[in-house]
């Protein structure tokens, strides 16, 4: 398995009846095993880039640690079948593994009955401990700043990207072949540099797992390039997150919350 | 949890300044579990339709059954957490069902060791049986069909849509807000109805499932609208599948493998 993110393979573009070979640059994709305390806990397809990131943002993600200075990044194993990130966690901690473990093993069916399942499928979610602060020129100068803020994608053409507005504007992205990946990433990037996101933007659709993930990373806005699911509107409700759909050029839809009165002097975006 | 695909729902449309209430159609995004003869194996989130499509592309994706016939959905349980799709597969593939739930479970760490889940991440590939028999012009042809034949995208912008080409320049369709259970809905929609796909199309881009996936329904062909991964584009060569991305209007990239050479007579493609 490649340890870059991105490969250039051989390939032949044709437009009509033009054909010329190429060498095309796309996206590695590899299996990622997260492994707590010396026990896997599960397995990610994701972009080898920002490991660290990725590793701490998925622990807070699933809720394992709650802050990132509880967890140490000890090893990167590469092997020809992926990448093993070993981590270490506080003791107390390991419990939520052995816990939340016991309910993924209930998702794919241990002795659980079917309604089991369902009910560990979605997890409870966690309302957020402030609005949105944040006003609709803010948002549409994101994303269009993030557009053109994404190395790997520019590249590719294969990848998604998560960015956090923080601060007086600035702009903090993550990118990956998986949107959740890159989600768990910038969640991960924000919280080892002590930084809080006050919207959370997506290059892709806003679902349930979207939507939940700004829940748990505390990020009172979700923004879409394009559409949420009714689920993601619900959960988005329920955490008290403002969620934007369709956030382009100079027009959002609003299907959750509010946003702050436009201001006079719009804030500009800074990478 | 909603039994409907589709969604309306209050929001507000804002372009600059001008803000109006509307009702917005969204997909619904629903918790499937998927239970074999009584014992539950996965949970899925996944657009509440085409069901039965689901349960039996979902089993010849994941190898538990080989045919259509070999599985029944004996029941649909409707509860507050998603919906159930009960299943009867035949004694002897139980065992599969067994054994690949050990698989899953190891993937979620119960007791393997991170090679061991890093080993059982990436499932070996069968080879196509027949090799790539369309041209360009019918793959393009296909696309542009596809991109008028999404109803639920139509409504929401939500959904991704899958396609086989298949018979004399047919498009069968299925669609989803997750790229990857429309592709099992369309392979189940198939083998119900005794059809072969020539050719998958996908609106989106073509990772390593997508092309596992084709590869398991023993389809020649994968074009995708979007870029491949490079995992995607090694699993292609092994299963001696044919990938091409960024399949648009008059144009694609080849990755893996060879098409047909143009036919005077380009096939036409019928919804």
């Amino acid at each position: 398995m490649s340890r870059t993110p991105l490969q250039d393979v051989a390939a032949e573009r044709r437009h009509g009846t033009e054909h010329r070979t190429s060498v095309e640059t796309v996206a590695e994709e590899t299996p990622i095993a997260l492994v707590y305390n010396g026990r896997p806990y599960a397995v990610m397809m994701a972009t080898p880039a920002d490991l660290d990131d990725f590793a701490v943002g998925f622990s807070l993600s699933e809720g394992i640690v709650t802050r990132a200075d509880e967890i140490e990044v000890v090893d990167r194993l590469h092997t020809a079948h992926g990448i093993s990130l070993q981590m270490l966690i506080p003791q107390r901690h390991y419990a939520a593994v052995d816990s939340r473990h016991r309910n993924l093993t209930g998702r794919t069916g241990c002795g659980l009955c079917g309604t089991d399942s369902l009910q560990n499928a979605i997890r409870p979610v966690r309302r957020v401990s402030i609005s949105a602060q944040l006003d609709m020129a803010t948002l549409l100068a994101g994303m269009s700043a993030l557009e053109a803020a994404q190395p790997l994608n520019d590249q590719c053409g294969a990848t998604h990207a998560a960015a956090f507005i923080h601060g007086q504007g600035q702009l903090l992205v993550r990118e990956d072949v998986g949107r959740h990946n890159a989600i768990d990433k910038l969640v991960g990037a924000a919280a080892r540099r002590g930084v809080r996101g006050d919207a959370m933007l997506v290059t892709s659709r806003a679902s349930y797992e979207v939507v939940h993930k700004a829940a748990q990373a505390d990020c009172p806005i979700v923004a879409a390039i394009s559409a949420p699911t009714a689920l993601a509107i619900r959960i988005a409700n329920e955490a008290g997150i403002t969620l934007a759909g369709f956030t382009r050029e100079t027009r959002l839809t609003l299907y959750a919350g509010t946003l702050a009165e436009t201001l006079e002097t719009g804030a500009g975006i800074t990478g």
